[in-house]
């Protein structure tokens, strides 16, 4: 089954670089990217025709880290440093998630909003809880959200008969847990929340969970001086805080690890090395008074970058927020160095929140050919009237600082329109 | 006439303290409160009382720093940092307001933006067209909006043929608007842009204006490193930026002045000597670059600090997103100082986005016996479900972060109700 996708498309090929085909048509097979022309190729010319006149059609985002139990919180406890704000905010609010019910209430919005705002493929955290983790899934998979979910494991250092497991546990309800997913677009992936939560042994298991049954791993890094200092303490036998992963099968290809604030060159280069994906969340570093992490020489040193919202660290769950967010933080880095870093441009901020996002998935850059499609159409017809004609990198810039879920017309998730506002 | 509001009452009285009254009343008198009280007493049972539930009752907003002609190019050219800014985004867009029919189309969309986001008092930069000004100054009048606009003064370093006046022009065109602003709610506020756009000539004779006719004056300081240096070219004879405004007389009580990001101790000083208005636009020094305000430092100095959207600096208009962009600002502080500088709590940043802004119209702290009232009412139903009870504190915090038009029931300005949604 055939069919074209007609607008404006803009696509991040490459860090710092558009492709901008105005006017131009997307030609889709049972979902997948044929091409993307100036002018349709007679061949397509029978194909039926989805006409977004002259909207945006931009590639839709890549959130690659947050914590779907966070959700409740949002906009609250920003007052505080991490450590005191887990204890204070973060774990009784994620042991809520004990309760199925409450789950389904509050991940079926989480999922809707998600959407909504153009987030089609996820890389997330749920609490440790096994079922509600499952109604996670459930909640993404009918809303047309794809990607990766994990239970959370975290055998010490939690919420003691609030939110903490035995280790026997973790592990057992893991592989229950794995036994059940039967979702299509939401994948599982093991979770060990940060070093501080599991105990070696735990560890362990979930390096051999990971290596049996072939599973990528998410977890938190570097992201606060206090938290690395821990870590320190609890593996004196690791120099760094990314051995006390890789010390347990833990860090490799597709590895996905949140902040990196405080990676210096070293943990960097273990992480280039290695494949790990590093999660860029500027909200949250910003938020917790964290850091702000150096984005600018990680790309240079050749680092794998995405975005994450961080909910609930971050308040903010739409990335195009979050793109505007990387932009300000790398400006503040910007600033901190007295010029000497260049800032992200809206450009490559953009690449990171899609392309580099969604390369975790399989993907290639872009609207790249054999791809399924993952797309937004942005309406900008109802942003103020600037008086003359813009062009479409401004329209581009505009759309995103600009945007919020109404002006997003409809979205495209895994080759299927999920959202339809025609 | 006696009316009762009744809600939760949350008010800024200090800076860092909450005036807290939940399902409390606020007695009004023709617009006037007499009282905010948890219990309604005896004397007023026969009022009309308009019950807004559970909902939060908070002060309105006052964007004490904004340039109305470039709402058109909100978030655009925000990859260029504030001289080549105004020369390639700034000034072609301020220039199509010589036509006072789009004049009237923006102004008018800005206005209801405002004033459904909150913000009830403004100090607001126009252009130079003296048509277009009043143009704004109705609308503002017509939506609920109340406060100060000024008709720009710049009669070098403009735009030659586009946007500049003759210095003869200037003033003429000055007086002319002085004398047809007729409105009950905004009033004129001298405003020459900044110093590299003022002739001493035409400096010379708005001080004369300004003290002839009792007027306030608004304008920029010290913002940007480049502009400090160009200043200091333009005038050897000043050691300081503000010498600028001070040698003609500017530089006096209730003086607002945008930005002062790089005013050191001695230009602080001036201020609270002269008791001049800082407004701290955090959106706006981070979007292009031009540092990180010295917020804490200024406020234990005992500068007055208050808050700007600084649209299209910055990218935001609604007020409450600037609170929460103060607070990442002073973060960023924070993290720049290693941890030295206290960031801004929710509390501070609410009391510089209200209390301390509408001071400078004559009213008093928080819901201030004799005030006028300006307010707007936050229905936080619709956010996620917590799982369990939020005090008000804590409801107030995430409705900062959170809400937007929407979540905005109903809006006071002047003891009138200029928006109602219930």
């Amino acid at each position: 089954m055939i069919r074209v996708l007609k607008g404006n498309l803009i696509s991040a090929p490459r860090l710092g670089e558009l492709h901008v085909a105005e006017g131009g048509c997307l030609v889709l097979e049972d979902g997948v990217i044929r091409g993307v022309f100036h002018k349709l190729p007679e061949q397509y010319a029978a194909a039926p025709v989805t006409d977004y006149g002259d909207r945006l059609i931009l590639q839709s985002f890549a959130d690659m880290h947050l914590h779907a139990p966070q959700y409740p919180m949002l906009g609250m406890g920003m007052d505080q440093p991490l450590l005191a704000w887990l204890n204070s905010y973060a774990f009784p609010t994620e042991a809520r998630f004990s309760d199925p019910h409450y789950a389904r209430i509050i991940y079926r919005r989480l999922a809707e909003e998600l959407i909504a705002n153009g987030t089609t493929r996820v890389c997330m955290f749920s609490s440790l809880h096994t079922e509600a983790t499952w109604v996670l899934m459930e909640e993404l998979e009918n809303a047309g959200v794809t990607g990766y979910v994990g239970k959370v494991n975290m055998d010490r250092n939690g919420a003691p008969g609030l939110l903490q497991e035995t280790t026997e546990e973790s592990v057992r309800e893991t592989i229950r847990w794995l036994e059940g997913c039967r979702f299509d677009h939401v994948k599982p992936i093991l979770t060990p929340r940060f070093t501080p939560s599991c105990t070696d042994e735990l560890m362990e298991k979930l390096g051999a969970i990971a290596a049996e049954r072939g599973l990528y791993v998410q977890s938190h890094l570097s992201e606060n001086r206090d938290e690395i200092a821990w870590v320190r303490r609890l593996h004196p036998d690791c120099s760094q805080y990314w051995e006390t992963y890789d010390k347990y099968g833990l860090w490799k290809d597709h590895t996905v690890m949140a902040h990196c604030v405080h990676s210096d060159e070293r943990e960097r280069d273990a992480m280039r090395r290695a494949g790990v994906v590093a999660v860029h969340c500027p909200d949250s570093n910003v938020n917790i008074c964290s850091g702000i992490c150096p984005v600018r020489q990680m790309l240079r040193e050749g680092v794998w970058v995405t975005l994450g919202s961080d909910i609930a660290g971050g308040d903010q769950l739409p990335m195009y927020r979050v793109i505007a967010s990387a932009i300000r933080a790398s400006k503040a880095r910007n600033i901190m160095d007295n010029g000497r870093t260049e800032p992200l441009t809206v450009e490559e901020a953009y690449y990171l929140g899609t392309t580099s996002g969604h390369r975790f998935f399989g993907a290639r850059e872009g609207f790249a050919s054999g791809d399924r499609l993952h797309a937004i159409v942005v309406d900008d017809s109802d942003f103020p009237d600037s008086g003359y004609r813009l062009s479409l990198t401004q329209r581009f810039e505009r759309a995103l600082y600009l945007m919020d879920s109404c002006s997003i017309a409809a979205v495209w998730s895994d080759g299927r329109c999920v959202v339809e506002k025609l």
